[in-house]
């Protein structure tokens, strides 16, 4: 049998080249219930940075209390030295204490991690959403007065364990404030995967109307229901051309019992290197890379591709 | 927590109504490595049905030394009684024997088999295409003449595990050949998942200007490399209104060590649902019949809505 590849055609409606934000060293290993050693950490950045990956988030500053999977953070950047370092690696950090570290760890960009509902911010930041904003508001003041590039994650836009479907509106208002903040970018987060392609084009669509264009934001899906790709696309057609994806699919949502978390970097690149979108990226090396992160985890990969390929 | 669910915000570009041609009965079970009773398959059935589905294809009369799993299709019909006949009930034939034996057995509407590429056809037809499509003229021609409704299926149609990609001349001709001999709908098929979505779009454009409109044909997608419900979408956005799926994705590719196989009626439901499309669906009886079946089986279902509704 010949190697698999998908044909190219390109697609009309889609950009002409796409920036693969990489989730998988934090969002994805936060969330692995294991911890993994600095120095595979740090390999893994450096393999994906080899793939042709050019913006990764290493790794998050968060109290090592609550996620101390990433307790390393320090050991890990400083295992990677320069090529942890610029604006294309940020951090997440969630309030002053954490931009502290970063800064000491001689990082170039960092994010933060905001909520579109009640309940959420309440749950994972133990205050409201408007006092998270006012807690965040020194943050990027003192990252912009540092240099640094300032990400805002908006979590649960499209639904809410708790709440259910999540207006649109209430999702506008919550970016309007980060961006009044200062960030240089937001992420749209579907946290536990029930959006769908229509509610993705309102969303986007309500945001342009607020000013907030599409070359303003990422976008953040979960495969929970899989709907990640579809999705995906669909933002892309609106003209987002950042998307944020995990190598392996690594990562899941605490709030689903599923094994299916972030979107596939590779799932992805096999949609995009089929509709003849450029993104850099080797998909061969991507896939080599997954596949010796699960044998670190000692799990396979969820990603399809991943699956496909290597006969797992 | 509220139950999940899609919240609905129609995406225009998606038709107002889809027919879901459901799989799973024939092209999921005929996959299955044990053999599954005749009054399981016939309580599948009954179930799917009750879930809203119009359309199921329930079994298939090709040989029982090349497919065991289904060798009891006059036993699964006798057991559905009306529930089996009809236009909407339909059953694959390999040939005239085949459809001789659904005949017997009081069928309204067959399905044929055909490829796209001369390795799978002789692979699975032990013919060329052209010697298959000379197989399969007698077998429509008696077909119409006893008033049912066939459909041709063209597998291989985006690539092919031997030849590679697949070229879109190629397969619109081997279309244009079924549908010459009488066809009422193809099924447009990508057997072993490669496909992505600008290649969905270039196939449908070149077969309308054949001749063959996107009210003619249903599509096919098999989720191997997770592109399914994007290339679904894709396919829906010009104008097809036909999606074969399969109740909790049951069925595989023989050629792809995967686990995954057919696109999941429910995750193509959730997405439908939320883009406010009509598919007549009740997603909780599916959930429900998907989770019978996997018990059934002894083997979870690999549908990412099922796992994430029924906590799997």
């Amino acid at each position: 049998m010949s190697r698999a590849l998908p044909q190219v055609e390109p697609d009309p409606s889609l950009p002409r080249r796409v920036t693969v934000y990489e989730v998988g060293p934090r969002d994805g290993l936060q969330n692995e219930s294991g911890v993994v050693p600095a120095a595979v950490k740090a390999e893994f950045v450096r393999r994906l940075l080899a793939a042709g990956l050019e913006t990764v988030e290493t790794t998050s500053f968060v109290d090592p209390r609550w996620v101390p999977q990433l307790a390393d953070a320090e050991e890990v950047l400083a295992l990677l030295g320069d090529a942890g370092r610029g604006p294309r690696r940020p951090v997440l950090v969630p309030n002053l204490r954490g931009l502290d570290r970063a800064l000491a760890a001689g990082v170039g960009a960092v994010a933060i991690f905001g909520s579109a509902t009640e309940t959420f911010a309440r749950r994972n930041l133990n205050r409201s959403v408007e006092e998270s904003v006012g807690m965040f508001a020194p943050v990027v003041e003192r990252a912009r007065a540092e240099g640094l590039w300032v990400r805002g994650y908006v979590s649960m836009c499209f639904g809410d364990p708790w709440e259910g479907p999540v207006p649109v509106a209430q999702v506008v208002d919550v970016c309007r404030r980060l961006m009044d903040l200062g960030c240089d970018q937001l992420s749209l987060g579907d946290t536990i995967g029930v959006g769908t392609v229509g509610h993705v084009h309102r969303l986007l669509e309500a945001l342009a109307a607020a000013g907030i264009g599409p070359e303003q934001v990422g976008v953040h899906f979960h495969d929970t229901y899989g709907q990640a790709l579809a999705n995906t696309l669909a933002a892309l057609r609106d003209g987002v051309s950042v998307v944020d994806a995990s190598t392996g699919g690594l990562g899941g949502c605490p709030f689903a019992k599923s094994a299916t978390g972030n979107l596939a970097t590779e799932d992805l690149v096999w949609a995009l290197d089929g509709a003849g979108v450029e993104t850099g990226l080797d998909l061969d090396a991507l896939v080599a890379t997954s596949s010796w992160m699960a044998e670190q985890l000692g799990r396979p990969s969820p990603s399809r591709v991943v699956t496909a390929l290597t006969g797992g």
